[in-house]
């Protein structure tokens, strides 16, 4: 098992201007590419490259094939849209390794970071989070729905601005109806609220409102959305898309 | 005040492979240059670029400032460490804006993103970030430290894996301390604990431990403290430093 590496890459949002240098020079030398199908087109393997792309919802299976490949010395990426570390590949690999045979602990495996979708999104909105902010994925594939409740009531009771991974998929599209329920008890319902889909990519869309009046059905699987805190406000611009503000300062007034 | 725009450009963690295309064609069209002087240090101004540095604290004045060179009809780049978007230069802009003359609101502002800290240390750490976190600034400058104690709170009572920026400066060495305090009184003193510091830098260095036995001393301005959720767990390497693991499911064993 010499020589084996593994890289658990991050694309980013979609463009190529977000794809970091590292991440470029990373796919530059893979034997072998491991991912969600999409990812891997997106990751354009050169030629000679091993392509083993998969189908959403197996990525553990994923992670355990790119360390069987690295222990075989090949040198796997392993694609991931946005940043790994933010739920992405990173984790599937780690749990993979530690579930593994002993063996795979010698493994060199490096994670290359990467834009996440909450950037991208805050990027195009001004400054949506220019304070404290939780980060919350709505899948309640892997984890109990009662826990993401326990989540949002916390995010809520410390007044974090939110960006919500996962809102819906054809198979959970209730969530994130559930989730604006639960907000809508919770937070003001004048609170700003973004709609930031595929942002980045050709169709890419915001959409601004208030907690009070968002439409949660707005959200599909390649949307974040963004739930300001208290003190999140509009700022209107002339002829330009108004920017969402976080403030840095918190207190009566600015 | 045609032709003026605004850049708030991301220079991410420090090495150049994780800074974007997007960052280093905007450095290349920028008139001007505004930021704290190590960023615009390590943006590698052009010549011919006009350089407004400044010192840390007065980032107000200097997002006014680049607004104001903007409505002179200037190409204005606002550099930031890390990502602008997170506990940097894009809310001090809006802020700006937003308290600024009516003309402002027709420039041209874009915010180009950029791997924040917290995405560089939890590369290197394997997977800290893997399921749901919070992300604090420990920074009193602009918000009452009862605040601060209210979100590190609601992070626990939601079990949240936390990512702390700011964690410590020469005028404020006793906040990481005082967050430690609360976190071993709401938290279990076996959850992993790391301080990463100048991640990607020459300097760089990475400290894992618990909240019991951690030494929040450690902390200085150039570290991101990163606190395990009650699943988070290490995952032992041979002969390589440990990963931490934030898995994405949740519940009883694996």
């Amino acid at each position: 098992m010499s020589g084996g590496r593994v890289f658990v890459i991050g694309l980013g949002p979609g463009p190529a201007a977000w794809l970091s240098p590292e991440a470029s020079a990373t796919l530059a030398i893979v034997t072998d590419l491991v991912g969600y199908f999409p990812y891997v087109e997106r990751a354009a393997p050169r030629e000679g490259v091993r392509v083993h792309a998969s189908d959403n919802r197996v990525e553990r299976d994923r992670a355990r094939h790119a360390l069987e490949l690295a222990a075989e010395g090949k040198t796997v990426g392993v694609v991931s849209g946005g940043d790994p570390g933010v739920f992405a590949m990173a984790a599937a690999v780690v749990e993979a390794l530690e579930d593994g045979p002993p063996e795979w602990r010698g493994l060199d495996i490096a994670v290359v970071p990467g834009i996440s979708a909450m950037q991208a999104a805050a990027a195009r909105l001004g400054a949506p989070l220019g304070g404290d902010f939780c980060v919350i994925s709505l899948s309640d594939n892997l984890k109990p729905w009662a826990l993401v409740e326990r989540r949002l009531e916390a995010a809520c009771h410390g007044d974090f601005a939110i960006a919500i991974y996962n809102p819906a998929s054809r198979a959970r599209p209730r969530q994130i109806h559930d989730a604006f329920q639960l907000l809508r008890r919770l937070r003001d319902p004048e609170t700003p609220v973004a709609f930031a889909r595929a942002i980045g990519r050709d169709d890419e869309r915001v959409v601004l409102t208030t907690i009070g009046e968002a439409d949660p059905g707005l959200a599909d699987m390649s949307t974040l959305v963004l739930v300001g805190a208290s003190t999140t406000r509009v700022v209107a611009r002339t002829e330009r898309a108004p920017f969402l503000l976080t403030p840095r300062s918190y207190g009566a007034g600015r």
